[in-house]
C-alpha cells in the first residue's frame, strides 16, 4: 500500500491552507494595493476592476515613482494575480497581452525608416530601431515580476499556465513568445548547477521529487529512500534563484552488466551493490519537473555532467546506458494492426500463433493479460520483439525524426539505440505502453557527436547490429 | 495504515546491509592490524585473541610510534569492537577495565606522600601527584577512540552498552565512570549547537527523531510533517562531531490559551494557526535521545534556551508551559488501592459511586475502558482529578524529590504545577499510566529561579491555587 | 606611506604570471582546437587565421555536434580571445560583428510579410517572425561564451573592451547592443545579492574595493580596516556566479548629525562612535565597480535596500543623506567666468575683492590655492557658495536634467539637494572639482516617490530652503 | 619599508577603542552584578570587594536558582575579571585556587576509606570516591566560564596569563594544573578542523598570521599574499569554537629539488612555480599562535595530516621536507669556545685561520659580520659546517633528548636529519641564531615509526650519511 503522507493528505487541513493562503495573499494584495481596488475587487476581474487593473498596469510600466517603486507595484500585480479565479487570470493576461502589445504604428514607422536605409551604418542603426520598437511593453513588466520572492518561480508557473490558453489565442502566444525568452535567458544552462540529491537532502526537497517523478512513480518514502542508497545516484538541476526546486532530474543505478529489468532495479529486496565494483551506470529515469520551462531544455546537458561526474568518481565505469520506456510503441501497433492486419507478421510467426484460437488472431499481439500462458507469450515475443525494434529503429515522424519521442530525445543527444528487453516493465504502465519491453540507449562518449551528427544532419539512426538483427527478421 | 518507511524495513536489504557492514568493519580490521589478528579473530574473543588484544591495548597506550599512530592503532581496535558479538565486546571491556586500572601499588605510594606532607606546597604538589595517579590509563585509550570518523558518536553509543553492564560489576561500573567523565568534559552545554528543525532539514535526520521520539509517538511522515507546520517548532541540541544526531528535542505548539489535549495538538485536521497571533507556547514533547548520554543533562538548558528564542521571534507571546505526561499516576494509584481500599475516596465520592455494581467497588477507579458511560465517568472524574493532584503536588520519593519523574524535572527546573487536565490523552499509552489525564507546568521566566531554590533547597513544591484547590476538597 | 600591496607589486613576478597565465590559456587552446589553429595561429590574428576562426563561429553557431559540443567550442573560442593582442581582439570582435550579424534578405521578406498582414492574428504572427529574423546570429554565440568558468565576468569584460571600440563602427555599436540585453537580463537586479563587506571578508575581496573605490581613494590596508570599523558600513550587489567580484558598492558612516567633512570621516584617528547611539546614515561613497555593466544601472536599488537595512538594524537612525562630491562645479564656473567674467559677482561680492590685487582679479574664485590668506577666504566663500548653489539647483544639461552628473544621480532616485558645506574635501581633487565644497543629498522615504515624479516629470528639482537661500541673494 | 596596518596603528583610536571597550565590559558587569559590587567594584579588587566576589564564586558553584542560572553568574565573573587590573587579575585567580582547593578532611577521610578496603569492590569504589573529592570545586567553576560569548578563547587566554603566575605559587600552579586538564579534553586534537588558508580567508583570520608567525616574520600584506601564492600552502589547525583563531600553522612551499635558502623561497620577485610540477613539500615555518595552549601539542599531528592531504592532492610530490632553523647552535658554541678555545677546531681547520689576524683567533667564528671577505668565510664555513652538524646530531639536553628544541621536535615526529645548508638564513635572526645555517629534516612516511621508536625508546638520532660526514671530518 503506498505511503498516503502526500497522496491523500487529509482534506480539511489542506483546505484550510489553502484559504490561509489566499488569505494571506489577499491581505497583501489589500496592504500594497489600498485605495486602487479597494474591496471591490472580485477574484474574477469584473470590468470596473479590468480597468483599475489596466491602470495599475500603466504606471508600473512608466515606473511612475522610479524603479525601485515600479518592481514593488509590479509585485503588487503578481500577488492580484494569484488571487484571482482561473477566468480572472485567464483575464488579467489578455490585457497584459493586449493592451501592452508593440506600438504598431511605431513598428510601421521603424519599417519605413529601414527600408528607406541604403548606407550599412543607417541600416543597422534602423535594424537596432525596428528591434527595439518590436519588444512590447510589457515584456519590461513581466520582468519585474521578478521583484515576487518567489518570482522566478511565479513566472516558471505563469508559463505553465499560460501554456494551454497560448494554443488558441494569438495574444496570449505573443505574451508566451515573450515568457519563453525571458526564461531562456535567466535559465542559460551555464546559470544552472548540477546537485547531487541524497537521503541527507531536506525532506521538503524529496517531498517533491516523489511529485515530479514522471516515468517510474515513486510510491513512498521507502521506495525513494531506496533510489538514494550508496549503488543508486540522483542529480538534479537547480537554478540559483529556485532552491528547493528541481528543474530536472535524472536517476542512476551503478550495476555490473546493462540492466534489462526496472523491476528488479528497484526492488527494495536486491541486495546493496558496491558502487566501487560497478562496471556499468544505467541513467533509469529522467523526469522534467517544470511545466513552465517547456521547450528550454537542459536534458542533453545533464545527462553529459552526470557522466562526467560519475566517471570521475567511478573509476571503474565502463558502460553509460539508460533503461528506457517505449512510450509509443502499442499506440504505433494498434495503428498498424488496424491497416495491416496479419500482412504484420512474417510466415513463421503466423505458424506459431496456430495453435490459439482461430489461428489468424493477430490481435492477441496487443492483449498482454492473456499471456499467463506461457506458450503464447512464446509465439507473441518474436514479432513484438522485431517489430518494436522496427518502431524504435525505421519509424519516422516529420522531418526525419524518430517517431517515438524518448528515442528522438537519446538520439539527439548522439546515444545509440542499443538493446531490445523483454518483460523489462511489467507494470500496469509497461504492459500499456510498450507490451513490457524496455530499451537500452548507449552512450559512448567517443560516438556522441558523431552520432548527433549523423542523425540530426542526414537523420541517420545509430542502432547496434543486434537491433538491426531484430528487425532483419 | 502507518508508512512502513521506518518500522518494518524488508528485513532482506536490512541484512544485506548489515553483513556488507560487518564485512565492511572486518575488511578494515583485517586491513589495520593485519599480523595481529591474521585469520583467527573470532568474534566472540577466544582467550588466545584477548592476550592479542591485551597487547594491543598496550602498544597503544604507550604510544609506540608515536601519538599519530597511537590514535590510529585506537581507531583501528575501535572496528575491532564493532566486529564482535556481544559476548565478545564485553570480553573487550572487561580488559579494558581490570587490566588498564590504576596502578594500585603507586596509589598507595602516592598517599604515603601526602600522609607525610605538611607544608601546604608540599601538600598540594602530593594532591596533584595522586590525583595523576589515580587516572586509570584506560582512559588514555577512550580518548583516542575519538579518531574514529564517527568516534564521539561511537563512545557516546558505547557507554549506552556499558551501562546495564556496569551495574554489577565493579570494574565496568569504574571504566563507565571514566566514559562519564570524558563525555561530560566533551558535552560541556556550551560546545551545544541550538538548531530548529523543519521540514527542509534532512530526511535523515526527521528520520531519526520519529525514532527517538519517546512520549508522543510520531505515526508517519504526514504526522511528522503537520509536527514541523509553520503553527509548531521543533527544537534540538547538537554536537559539533554528531552532526545528524540529535542530543534532546522539544516540540512545541504556538496556540492561544494553555492546551489542554494532545490528541487536539497532533490533530492532522485542526486549522493552521496564525503563530504571530499566539499567545501560548506549549511544549508537548521532550525527548533524550541518546542513551548513552545519560546523566549528562541538557533538558533545562533546552528549554531556557527556547523559551529565549520563541520570546525573541515571537512578541506576543505571554504563557510558556508544557502539556506533560503523568507516567507515575496509574501504577501509585495501584499501590494506594491496594493498601488503603476504599479509604481512599472521600464521603461525597462514595456516594457518587452508590448506582454502579454493589457500590463499592472503588476499584472502578482503575478501569479505565468502563468510562464509556458517561455517568460512571462523572463518579470517577472527581477521585481521580483529587488524587492525582495530590500525587504530584505532595508525594515525594527519596529526599524530597517529587515521587513523579516528569514532575521532578520540571520543578528542579524552576517551573510551577498550573493545571490538570481531564481526558488529555486519550492513548492507550495515555489511559495506563494516567487515566487520560496530563498536566501542564507552567514556565514564568521571573520565578523560574525562586521557584528552583525553593524546590531543591527546602522540597517545597509550586503549584497553584487551582492545583492546592483540587487536593484540598 | 601607502601599503604597496596593490599599487606596485613586483613586475618581475607579474609579468611571470602573466605570461604563465596566457601560457595556460595556450595550452587550453591548443588542446581543444587542436587541428584547427595548430601552431600558426598568431595573438594579432593574421587573414588566415581569421578564416579559420571564421569558420570555427560557424561550426559553433550551427552546433554541429549538439548543444554540449557548440558550449565547449564556444569556451574554447573565449580561451582564443583572451590570448589575442588588442589588434587580434578588435579583429576577433569584428569578424562576430560583421560575419554573424541578421540576414537582410530574410528582414527584408519578413517585412513584406507583415505589410501584407491585414488580421490582428496574422499580424502578430508577422511581428514575431520579424523580431525573430531581427536577431543576429552571433547572440547566440555570446551567450555560450557563458560555458568559460569565468563566463559572465568574461562578457562583462568583453563588453567593458568593445564600449569604446564601438564608438566610431556601427558594427561593433550592434554587437555592444546585443551584449547590453544579453547582461541586462542576466542582472536583473532581483537575481543580485546584497552583502555586507566586513573586515572578516575574504582579503581578495577586500582588495578589489582598494582598486575600485572611485570616489575617496582608499590608501592602504589601515585605511580600509577603518572603512570597516563598527561605527561604519560597506554594502555591495553581487550577480551569483561573480563571487568576489563587487558590481557596485556603497560605504556608510553612522554618525550623529549630518556630516561636512569627507576628512573628518576618514580620519583614522577620530574616536570610534556607537553605532547603535547614531541618528544618521552617511552615504560617503558609491562606485561602480564593472565597466562592462555601464547603463545597466543598479545604484538607485542599492540605496534603497541599504536604507531599508539599515533601518530596521539601527532604530535610531532619522536621517539618511549622503556626502556627495561635485564633479562639475569648477570646470562650469570656469566656462562661466570666461563668458561673463565679473559679471558673475554680486555688488557685495565684488567689495569684498577690493582688497586684493587691483580687485577686480575675479579668476580669484579659481585660484584655490591662493586662499591661505584667511581674508581672501572670507572673500571668496560668499560669491563660491552661491554660485555652487546655483550650479547644483538650476543648471541643467540636454533635456531637464542637472548639469551636474552627481546631482543628476541622486535627483532620480528622488533625494533632495540639502546643504552645501564649506571646506568639506580639502584634497586635491577635492579642491580642484569643487574647490573642496561638498554637498549632501537628503533620502526622506515618504518623499523619494514624489520628488522622483517631480523631477522625471517636470523637471523640477527638491531643494532644501537653505540652498535656495544661497542662491537667492 | 613595512606595512603599518598592525603594527603602528594611531594610539589615539586604539585607547579610545580599549577604552570604549572597557566600558562595554563594566556597562556589562553592573548590569549582570548590580547590588553585589555596585559602584564600589575598583579595578584592583580591594579586601572588600574581595569578599563579595568570594560570596560570588559560592553562589556560582553552589548552582543557586539552577544550572542555568549558574552558567550566567559564572560569565558576569569572567567580565569581571576581564576588567580588573593585572594586580586585581592576579587576586581573583588568586581566590580561586585558594577558597575553592580541594576539602582536604575530606580528602584525608577518602584516603582511610581506600586504606581500610581490602575487596576489589570496594577499593574500586573507594577509589572512585577518593577521586571525586581530590577534584576540587574550582574546576567546576572554569568550565561554567565557557558561557561567555569567546568562552574557550577565554580560558586559553586565562591560561595564557596563568602559566608564568604558576610558575612560584603553588595554588596558582594548581588552578593551572585543573585549566590544563580542561583544555587537554577541549582540545583533543580531533576535535581540531584542518583548514588551508588562502588569499580568499578572511582579513581578520589573515591579520593573526601575521601577528603569531614566529619563525621568519610576515613584513606586509603583500608578503603574506606571496605566501598564499598558488605554489605555496599554508594549513592552521582550528577549535570550532574559535573560529577565526588559528592555533597552529605551517607554511609550505611547493618546489624542484630540496629548498636550501629561506630567502629565496619567500623571494616576491621568484618566477612562480608550477605546483602540479613539483616533486618536494618544504615547510618552511611552524608556528603555535595560544600561548595558552603550551603543553598540549598537536604539530605532529598537523605535519602528518597536511603531508597526508598534499600527498593526495599532487601525485607527484616524492618529497617531504622542513627549511628549519637551529636555534641554540650559536649560544651552543659560544659555550664551547669559551671552554675549549681553539682545540674546537681540526688542524686543517687551523691553518685555514692562518691568514688572519694572527691566525689564532677562534672567536672569528663568532663573528658573522667580518664574513664580507670572501677568503675569510670559506676558512669558517668547514668547523661552522661540522660544529653544527655535531650540534644536532650528537649534542643532548637532560635525558637523552637532542639538545636542540627543533631538532627535538621533529626527531620526536619521526623525522630525519637530512641536510645542513650554508648561507640558508641571512637574515639578522638566522645570522644570530645559527651563523645563516639551516637544516633540512626529512619526512620519510615510511619510516616514521620506526624513527620515533628509535629516539624515544634509546634516544637514537636518525640523520644522513652526509650527516655524519660532516661530522666524522
Amino acid at each position: 500500500m503506498p505511503d498516503t503522507s502526500t497522496a491523500t493528505r487529509p482534506s480539511t487541513k489542506l483546505l484550510e491552507r489553502t484559504l490561509s493562503n489566499l488569505r494571506t495573499a489577499w491581505r497583501d494584495v489589500a496592504a500594497s494595493a489600498r485605495g486602487a481596488f479597494g474591496s471591490s475587487l472580485r477574484p474574477d476581474l469584473p470590468p470596473e476592476d479590468a480597468d483599475r487593473l489596466r491602470q495599475q498596469f500603466r504606471d508600473c510600466m512608466e515606473a511612475k515613482g522610479g524603479e525601485v517603486s515600479a518592481r514593488a507595484r509590479a509585485a503588487a500585480l503578481g500577488r492580484t494575480y494569484l488571487g484571482l479565479s482561473p477566468a480572472g487570470r485567464r483575464r488579467f493576461l489578455e490585457i497584459l497581452a493586449t493592451d501592452f502589445d508593440t506600438d504598431q504604428q511605431a513598428v510601421d514607422a521603424a519599417i519605413e525608416v529601414l527600408r528607406a536605409a541604403k548606407e550599412p551604418m543607417a541600416r543597422r542603426a534602423a535594424e537596432r530601431a525596428l528591434r527595439q520598437v518590436l519588444l512590447p511593453p510589457r515584456r519590461r513588466l513581466l520582468t519585474h515580476f521578478n521583484a515576487l520572492p518567489e518570482g522566478v518561480k511565479f513566472l516558471v508557473d505563469l508559463r505553465a499556465e499560460l501554456i494551454p490558453m497560448a494554443r488558441d489565442d494569438g495574444a496570449l502566444a505573443s505574451l508566451e513568445d515573450d515568457l519563453r525568452h525571458l526564461l531562456g535567458a535567466w535559465f542559460d544552462v551555464d546559470f544552472l548547477e548540477l546537485h547531487r540529491i541524497t537521503w541527507q537532502s531536506p525532506a521538503a526537497l524529496l517531498e517533491k521529487l516523489m511529485a515530479y517523478e514522471a516515468v517510474h512513480e515513486i510510491r513512498d518514502w521507502n521506495d525513494l529512500k531506496n533510489r538514494l542508497d550508496s549503488d543508486r545516484r540522483l542529480f538534479a538541476f537547480f537554478h540559483p534563484r529556485m532552491k528547493l526546486e528541481p528543474l530536472i532530474f535524472v536517476e542512476v543505478a551503478l550495476v555490473n552488466g546493462m540492466s534489462g529489468s526496472i523491476q528488479e532495479l528497484l526492488d527494495p529486496q536486491a541486495p546493496l551493490g558496491d558502487p566501487g565494483a560497478a562496471d556499468t551506470a544505467i541513467f533509469y529515469s529522467i523526469s522534467n519537473a517544470q511545466k513552465g520551462l517547456a521547450g528550454i531544455s537542459f536534458g542533453n546537458f545533464l545527462i553529459k555532467r552526470v557522466v562526467d561526474q560519475l566517471a570521475a568518481e567511478f573509476k571503474g565505469l565502463k558502460t553509460f546506458a539508460t533503461l528506457s520506456p517505449i512510450p509509443g510503441f502499442r499506440p504505433w501497433l494498434k495503428e498498424r494492426l488496424k491497416e495491416e492486419g496479419d500482412g504484420l507478421l512474417l510466415p513463421t510467426e503466423k505458424r506459431a500463433f496456430a495453435g490459439f484460437g482461430d489461428g489468424t488472431d493477430v490481435s492477441m499481439l496487443m492483449d498482454a493479460d492473456g499471456w499467463v500462458d506461457e506458450r503464447a507469450m512464446a509465439a507473441v515475443k518474436p514479432p513484438l520483439m522485431r517489430l518494436c525494434a522496427r518502431y524504435l529503429v525505421n519509424e519516422r515522424a516529420r522531418g526525419r525524426r524518430a517517431l517515438d519521442p524518448v528515442a528522438h530525445f537519446h538520439l539527439s543527444n548522439g546515444a545509440r539505440i542499443e538493446r531490445l528487453n523483454w518483460r523489462a516493465d511489467l507494470s500496469g504502465k509497461g504492459l500499456r505502453q510498450s507490451s513490457g519491453m524496455m530499451v537500452n540507449y548507449l552512450y559512448r562518449l567517443d560516438r556522441i557527436e558523431a552520432n548527433h551528427e549523423a542523425y540530426t544532419g542526414e537523420g541517420k539512426v545509430a542502432a547496434s547490429s543486434a537491433m538491426r538483427g531484430l528487425i532483419g527478421g
